[in-house]
């Protein structure tokens, strides 16, 4: 084994170390097997060590397939899966270096009704869903990286609770083979990371078939239009605190200026009502069969969007097509939009994941967007911001939040947890 | 057992009979098991009587799961995938009365590498593809539908060659969960069946999370739009002569006015582009551990995705898109457009599944189109006509193909098969 493959080695043998100990607090694997994590990095000399991603520990969501593990989804109906391989994104990384560390706990089929784990920074609250545990997990040092996967706010709001960097591509970019959906006008690969620059090289593999240079250098933007969106009245004073940081922060470099999206309000909307027809033609074998094993947060969503008329979901996708037009003209004028990433610091207790309403508008239109940590709240816990570009400038995107990142603060480490030996 | 499911059940005997016959020539299906179809027929009497497709002998296309069979996916690669639960699709159809006859047979990954199925108008000819055993199977009486899919011309082309109706409905309408994929920006189920009828039946289930009526009165279009499209250089005389055949019937009832639609040419070469990069992402697990399995074909327009700059990608996206914008303002003035189904009659040989070039642009563009059997061409096999709708215009496109229909000949059977009995 060379130098470099004896480095990765070490890199993950820390994690599993953590894993060891602080797994049965964070509860963020639905399933772990340091035997299969051993096993890849046996064979780790065998590989070019020229791989993009060489060493990256990598969690996956447990509604994506990703072998020797079954994929539970979050369900009972669900659990014991045996997938008979990889789904695409897992194979791309894979071959691109990184090691699956194991499989993260999704919500219930990626929607509402949450998992075990908690928030590494306050394990009375939650962290977010629904991947939830891709966020717990790269907050608590066991991963570098969690695919995660968004139809309403499943990626940005965990990130932002769980104070850790999401990414959620431009609707498209990445491979949803082997991946379970819930919503096919909206489900979207992303990654929960540390950091920017772990989002970027995650992103030049899944976003084609076939690597290509990561994004790499911090780009400035010239004008950032600030935000608060239609549901500013549902920010709470962390969140408008933290957009004014930001806004100061990002001032120093940037030309900051506020835009209205009031002529937006209808999206949340559209967005829960076209997700309500569409998870409820998704679930149909799930209905047919075991209906009493969805829980009542999940059949209430059905049963809303079996009510719904065709004509009425006609109406909405006809709708929200004309808002993909129209936003288009903002990212004319701005680089960038601002914007609340969750209503506040992650609420207390475990048996709700908080409100997507601040991500729900931005998935119907497909744009990408990050979520970066570093502000904090009253309770100490984190509060992400929210950065957007337009539809297929990932890149762009990325380029910038390189940028931003570095006028934010450090983000804190959950306090109960020490740091991982190999961050310094 | 009441008289109704007698009925259905003495329907299905005759298929089980005529599929024991003929079968072994036509080779329609990947799995049959005719104990697993008797077992459905014995449950008939439990279920409700008036669920909207009682007795509907459905054969299932197999990238599609389907319990009790393996998901083969015209791949050795897949063969013996055992899924765990229906495809949403199938369990939606199955909760409405539908009898699933067994798993048809797809081209690899329903891309262009051909299953052994033979043209039940000529064995020696291909039947099309990739949903080659739907399209087979109807023609030769073995079911009453089929579910397919298209991501090219996977319906339109078999249906043309096989003589039987080919509904794919617009891009979105059918859950595809549980069904493999090629290329998400285009991936389709649809049906085929014996009649549009019946088209409209399996339609009026698959297209929302309950049932809705079915489509059932025939509606006269005002004005149809006779479009050659950018490749009529490649249109055979079969084809030629078929659409001047199906101007003449639609004029009686309608005012057909030809249209020129060369602003839309790019649209043959974006969809290949862009079908061609997203496939090589959706087989990354494929491509990564036993790339030596797939076909020599399919390996070959996987290697042009790969070479496919992400830019340019990108470019053909926003191209694509401006041309659904496009598109739709031609149906504020034609209910319809009549176009080429196929280049002509199905070739000889059973090494390819003919061009799939009258489809590409239309799949690009998301329409909902319908193929429509009746004419026949030189050496006697027959030549489908293609009418579209504009987007989510799916119920209006099948009133129009249930006037259309009475309007064309009755379509041949394959001369080598006995009529099925109950078919009168």
């Amino acid at each position: 084994m060379s130098c470099a493959s004896q480095s990765a080695y070490r890199h993950i043998r820390e994690y599993i170390s953590r894993i060891a100990e602080y797994e049965p607090d964070i509860r963020a694997f639905a399933a772990y097997d340091a035997e299969d994590v051993h096993e890849q990095l046996s064979r780790i000399g065998e590989t070019s060590e020229k791989t993009p991603l060489a060493g990256l520990a990598l969690g996956v969501k447990d509604i994506i397939d990703a072998l020797p593990y079954p994929t539970g989804s979050g369900s009972p109906l669900h659990r014991g899966t045996r997938p008979a391989r990889d789904a695409a994104a897992v194979a791309q990384l894979r071959a691109a270096g990184a090691v699956v560390m194991g499989k993260t706990v999704t919500t219930e089929f990626a929607f509402f009704s949450p998992g075990p784990t908690r928030n590494p920074h306050d394990p009375a609250r939650t962290p977010g869903g629904s991947s939830s545990g891709s966020a717990a997990a790269v907050a608590a040092g066991f991963i570098d990286a969690g695919l995660g996967s968004q139809t309403a706010a499943s990626i940005t709001r965990p990130a932002s609770y769980c104070g850790v960097v999401g990414f959620k591509p431009s609707f498209g970019s990445y491979s949803l083979a082997g991946a379970g959906g819930l919503a096919p006008s909206f489900d979207t690969l992303g990654v929960l990371s540390k950091d920017v620059t772990t989002a970027a090289a995650i992103h030049s593999v899944l976003a084609g078939p076939v690597p290509a240079a990561p994004v790499s250098g911090a780009q400035p933007p010239l004008r950032i239009g600030l935000c608060q969106t239609p549901w500013w009245d549902q920010a709470q004073p962390a969140t408008r605190d933290v957009m004014t940081l930001a806004e100061k922060a990002f001032s120093a470099g940037a030309l900051v200026e506020t835009i209205d999206l009031s002529a937006f309000a209808e999206g949340a909307r559209l967005h829960a009502g076209i997700m309500a027809f569409e998870a409820a033609q998704t679930l149909a074998a799930e209905l047919a069969t075991q209906p009493e094993g969805l829980s009542p947060v999940l059949r209430a969503m059905l049963a809303s969007g079996m009510k719904t008329d065709r004509a009425d979901h006609r109406q909405n996708l006809r709708q929200a097509a004309d808002l993909r037009d129209r936003i288009a003209g903002v990212f004319d004028r701005y680089d960038l939009l601002l914007a609340p990433a969750a209503p506040g610091e992650a609420p207390a207790g475990l048996d709700a994941t908080g409100d997507p309403i601040f991500s729900r508008l931005w998935s119907l239109l497909h744009l990408p967007t990050i979520t970066l940590p570093g502000f904090t709240g009253p309770a100490g816990m984190p509060v992400g911001i929210q950065l957007l570009a337009g539809l297929n400038q990932d890149e762009k995107l990325l380029s910038h939040a390189l940028w931003a990142e570095k006028l934010l603060p450090v983000p804190a480490r959950p306090p109960s947890l020490k740091k991982p030996e190999h961050l310094g």
